[in-house]
């Protein structure tokens, strides 16, 4: 059977289409038995106005753009994978689709940008992967183009410690409050009786890793009253084998730390293959809580990825309606998933 | 300033709409010169003709519709996010879009399918998680969708065992030979020693874990001349915490083996676990090549997804131009990503 269109719904009711347009879109123009019989049509038929007519009225394509990053990020990208999760089902929520691109770069992200908007197939964009001197926000911005992003637009390294909410008190943002993870999970190991726990995270300058910093500073210097020592703040890529290999650093220096707090989970992994090496018997907490830390039983820090995802859409979908979100700037806690080794 | 507009370009060109139009799309109708003075206004203001008005000439959305599982698979979930990467990169080399939806089981499935063809969002649709019984398929296929999976439509458990070519006759699918790739893994333990292979898998009734156990027993009875022991033969839920036990299992019976190919990832970690904690020296063979097997060393069957990507894609738009792919049905081989332990 062929599929129904607006021209064969008004032959089979015997109008015309604009009354076939009027009894879907302004029914109270049409006489009642007229209504009715051109509903029985669609219901019969099961006509729908196609989407492009739709959108051609509204001028709106229901649908959100995001970026999914190049799968490059090893266990760390399955977070993003699962924020895209959530971020779908919400939107399906409210009638809204999410159109996937990708882009090599930041440069190459604002083209596709440019081609999206241009054919008018996305109302607005979430941003994902922020960074430092990260220049897609002000280049949104300029063109007016409605967008969020889940994660804060870092400062420029070098510029002065601003507050979060002044920092990025142009754009609209959700974020996970990184810091308070691992100050959480300091504290979780403080409690369970370790006095020495060591950090393993990423060289200076990324946006996310020297807050995860120094939420674990915090806490050491709350916890012993005194600004931890260099030597137990390991700086490393990130990945299993230089987790690895800073704690074996660590394990094979005197007095020894004996509960570790990561940036991630890779580095964990690799802290715990370390620990095991060495026989050491040393706690050891990941970030992310992504599916390793479940499947070998790793603590670790877990962002509300649906508390974002919801938070991210009430925003955007308020930008594209023109009005400003009731929390233009969210900053959401995490908690932890503690958990014992082997499950 | 305003965005240009049809009216726009064709007020500031001094022609009409349809001169504007024909320019665009038939521009030997149009003569040289307002050519030019046409295309001029359009490069000068940077019009494009609206997604939505295109589609209602060509009546194609140039955009793919994908349901993201739910997010309840762990470990083995990072494969079909690492396909959807591939996916999404490989449509927007030919133009083509991704658009996402979600549903909590095939039934509501089909129902987002309706919404999406009733509103003309996407041409066709890529499925994943193909599993026995699947109706999916038979429904796609009984409405005309365009439609391509990825996974081969498995027979009803007691169906006669047919050829998957035969077996998924009426439709068109991409999937990696599973058997093949548990084949390979069984023999790269037994050339590096091994004599007594055991399998770690699912129940019997998957149609994906079924494949992978076939593969295993192939390779033991064409090395070793028999059919392999009921007792190497595990089958256990998915999980670190299952694959645990059953390989401590294993481990802990007369004459243990002392290699195990394991139908996931997640399953061969649970079986480290256990080696580790019996001092055994057991070689283990994962399945997926997920970011976890790089992170802790884990030599593992990895799955080619950007050329699964690549062949779903011309499978899809094949169809949806009407025509039939050049292979309908494509079974791709694996490989195996060898790794030593600690990376």
């Amino acid at each position: 059977m062929a599929r129904p269109t607006l021209v064969s719904v008004a032959r089979d009711a015997g109008v015309s289409r604009q009354t076939v347009s009027n009894a879907l879109n302004a029914p109270d123009r049409v006489a009642p038995e007229t209504l009715a019989r051109v509903l029985d049509v669609v219901e019969r038929t099961g006509y729908r106005p196609s989407r492009a007519a739709q959108q051609l009225r509204t001028q709106r394509a229901q649908s959100l753009g995001f970026r999914l990053q190049p799968r490059t990020d090893g266990i760390g990208g399955t977070v993003l994978d699962a924020f895209l999760h959530a971020l779908t089902e919400a939107a399906q929520d409210v009638g809204h689709r999410v159109v996937l691109f990708t882009a090599a770069d930041d440069a190459q992200e604002t083209t596709r940008v440019e081609d999206l908007l241009g054919s008018r197939a996305v109302d607005g964009f979430v941003l994902t992967g922020t960074h430092r001197d990260d220049a897609r926000t002000a280049w949104l911005a300029g063109r007016g183009v409605p967008h969020t992003s889940f994660g804060r637009p870092w400062p420029a390294v070098g510029a002065p410690a601003e507050p979060p909410a002044a920092a990025g008190a142009e754009g609209c943002w959700t974020d996970v409050d990184g810091a308070a993870g691992t100050e959480t999970a300091t504290r979780h190991v403080w409690a369970l009786g370790h006095r020495r726990v060591a950090f393993v995270g990423w060289p200076a300058g990324s946006g996310s890793g020297d807050d995860r910093r120094e939420g674990w500073a915090r806490a050491v210097r709350d916890l012993t009253g005194r600004a931890p020592s260099p030597r137990d703040d390991a700086r490393v890529e990130d990945g299993a084998a230089p987790g690895r290999a800073a704690v074996l650093a660590l394990l094979d220096a005197p007095s020894p730390p004996t509960a570790v707090v990561c940036a991630s989970d890779s580095l964990a992994l690799g802290a715990r293959a370390a620990a095991v090496e060495r026989r050491a018997a040393l706690d050891v907490v990941g970030f992310d809580d992504t599916p390793v830390a479940e499947a070998v039983g790793l603590t670790s820090v877990r962002q509300p990825l649906d508390a974002a995802a919801a938070s991210v859409l009430e925003q955007l979908l308020a930008l594209v309606d023109g009005e400003q979100p009731p929390v233009p700037r969210r900053l959401l806690a995490p908690s932890l998933a503690v958990r014992r080794p082997g499950g």
